[in-house]
């Protein structure tokens, strides 16, 4: 058995300790939460501190906090030589304190609150500073899923900026594709199927061979049509700028 | 029975021809196309002629063509005072000439040729130039889809302009996603649980509610990062124009 301590009591160190609650290789020995309440869904489940002195032996420490807390945190802990590893696509490895060793445990995924996840589909990024820690990282990844990449720092940038692109701006699109329906007194339900569709394409054609149109087939008439219906600046100007940029790729 | 006349042969109509032939209300009585080889897969099952003049009686005729095509296709249907109607979510009503009653029947999907759907959960928009003929092209509709919208033709521009946001920009913000994995030799495969649950989370949270991300939380140093990462201008410039529009809804 594996043992498993998490650092954290967000989204991601709660969907991580709900997964490896059912995995029969690896266990939570214990949770480190600065405020006990944020995991009362686990209270009995798992053993829990908000000291970090008494934090106990674990085969990995999973440190799952914002981005800026990582290194003062892992500078916190309060023993050497361990394997350490944070959860985050846009921390660099070395914001580990190189008092123990470092490593990344990067699920690539968006987790909500109360929204439960099927953790075996989802990807996670893995990279250890040194080689010889990465089986046990890999050992613990799955256990609870099957898909698992050997990610270094650089491509894990790589990866959170496209991640952005493919997520977060994706979902601002659909609340401009939202504005524009209450606007126009139009249900948002209409363009659900539409949306599920467009993600659904791209599982067996490229994206390059998904696109469609009018700036696809430059389709100049309706292009206008468009901008010139749209009052509102900003989404003329995404508007624009979008258009443009499919029109670039087909002439490559 | 009612008797429906399909005029086209491009995805669109082929995918409307296979629902029909599904349904026990709407028989399809002929399809029209200037090119009849596309219409093979179906050849056998309807009736079908290349010659305008050859058209028979129906209760609705689909004008399923290119935008641009709807005008001049409807002017030289050799007959007056029968119901057409055409499935675009680009084009006003008045695109059909006013020999005949005019009307729209536009599902709101992104169809690929080879690639079957649930024509059943598809939203369909109707509009009809007389009250009159609603009913009849409601019937038609409720043969084949479950999801019927009365929409007018400004509401149904609207709702063209947001499905270019929420399906073609979104798939390029995909392609995007692709490009920046294929130059740092990282699978896009690992994005794509990524971008499926984008597209599942607004099935029952709001856009608004749903936005994360380094533009969502003010992230500056990561927002930072990214642009720094970014060699390309045009990503560099999408990122910048959609972190903005993040940001300021933030500010309402």
């Amino acid at each position: 058995m594996i043992r498993v301590a998490i650092i954290g009591s967000g989204n991601v160190a709660q969907h991580l300790i709900a997964a490896f609650l059912q995995s029969t290789d690896v266990q939570v020995v214990q949770v480190f939460a600065r405020n006990k309440k944020a995991l009362e869904p686990f209270s009995g489940l798992v053993a829990m501190t908000d000291n970090l002195k008494d934090l106990t032996e674990a085969d990995l420490y999973l440190i799952a906090v914002s981005d800026d807390a990582i290194g003062p945190l892992s500078m916190q802990l309060p023993f050497e030589g361990r394997l350490v590893a944070h959860t985050s696509g846009g921390a660099a490895i070395d914001q580990i304190a190189s008092k123990n060793a470092a490593a990344v445990f990067y699920p690539l995924q968006t987790f909500s609150k109360n929204k439960p996840v099927d953790f075996s589909t989802i990807p996670i990024c893995l990279e250890t500073y040194a080689v010889d820690d990465y089986p046990l990282l890999e050992k613990v990844a799955r256990s609870i899923s099957g898909h698992i990449y050997k990610i270094d720092s650089k491509q894990r940038q790589a990866l959170h900026v496209a991640a952005v692109f493919a997520n977060n701006f994706t979902n601002h699109l659909y609340k401009i594709g939202n504005d524009i329906c209450a606007e126009n007194q139009i249900p948002f339900d209409i363009l659900k199927p539409l949306i599920a569709e467009t993600a659904q394409k791209i599982m067996t054609l490229s994206p390059a061979e998904a696109q469609t149109g009018p700036a696809r087939r430059n389709d100049v008439s309706t292009i206008g049509r468009h901008l010139e219906f749209l009052s509102d600046e900003n989404q003329k100007n995404i508007y624009t700028i979008l258009t443009q940029s499919i029109q670039n790729d087909q002439k490559l």
